[in-house]
């Protein structure tokens, strides 16, 4: 596992984190993600972690550098599909994942940055 | 890692597969995807194999099971993202994913599935 894969989906670019981040997996996918946006003119970067049981502070850094990046390059970030146990744990932790806008799933994700469900 | 998220797009199901697969894994993820084609009542089934360098026997027999699952529950299954090197290996080994739909990405899988556009 050298790079998480991110999908195309019309103006939206799919990233879904299954596995334990470390920092060469978070550049590669800063990396790949600034030269997707790039490439394909995306607006929107979904990123889903509903397969995450535990996102620490790192995580959190790196989906607030990802948020920044994309907005730099005039995208919209959301992260979705966040346990509960996660919500309630960055919430005692006080890490809020400022600047970063989230949706309960990809769909509500999906409406959050206007763009049609399935039209590539 | 001890499942795999499966993300309900509308009336379609995205698996993306990142990890090496084990039995285990395999088994929960064809208990996971039935149990959620039924509770969404979804059409359609995208694996994305886009991260996979390497798909064996094992990776092939379990996306034919489960696409033979999703066949019995009326989905239709549709595998994207296959790299050069894994088709041309598939090829030389003679495993043909039989029975499995497959496009170049999901974009072009999601217009297999014949999704109409804009239907979260």
């Amino acid at each position: 596992m050298d790079r998480i894969p991110i999908l195309q989906m019309g103006d939206l670019l799919l990233v879904t984190i299954q596995v334990d981040m470390h920092d060469q997996l978070a550049l590669t996918l800063q990396d790949d993600l600034t030269e997707k946006i790039q490439r394909t003119s995306a607006r929107g970067v979904l990123i889903d972690i509903s397969a995450l049981d535990i996102v620490d502070s790192f995580i959190g850094r790196m989906i607030s550098t990802i948020s920044a990046l994309a907005r730099i390059m005039d995208g919209t970030t959301v992260v979705e599909g966040m346990q509960p146990a996660v919500a309630i744990t960055l919430g005692e932790l006080g890490l809020g994942l400022r600047g970063v806008r989230t949706a309960l799933n990809v769909e509500r994700g999906m409406k959050l940055l206007q763009l049609p469900a399935g039209d590539p």
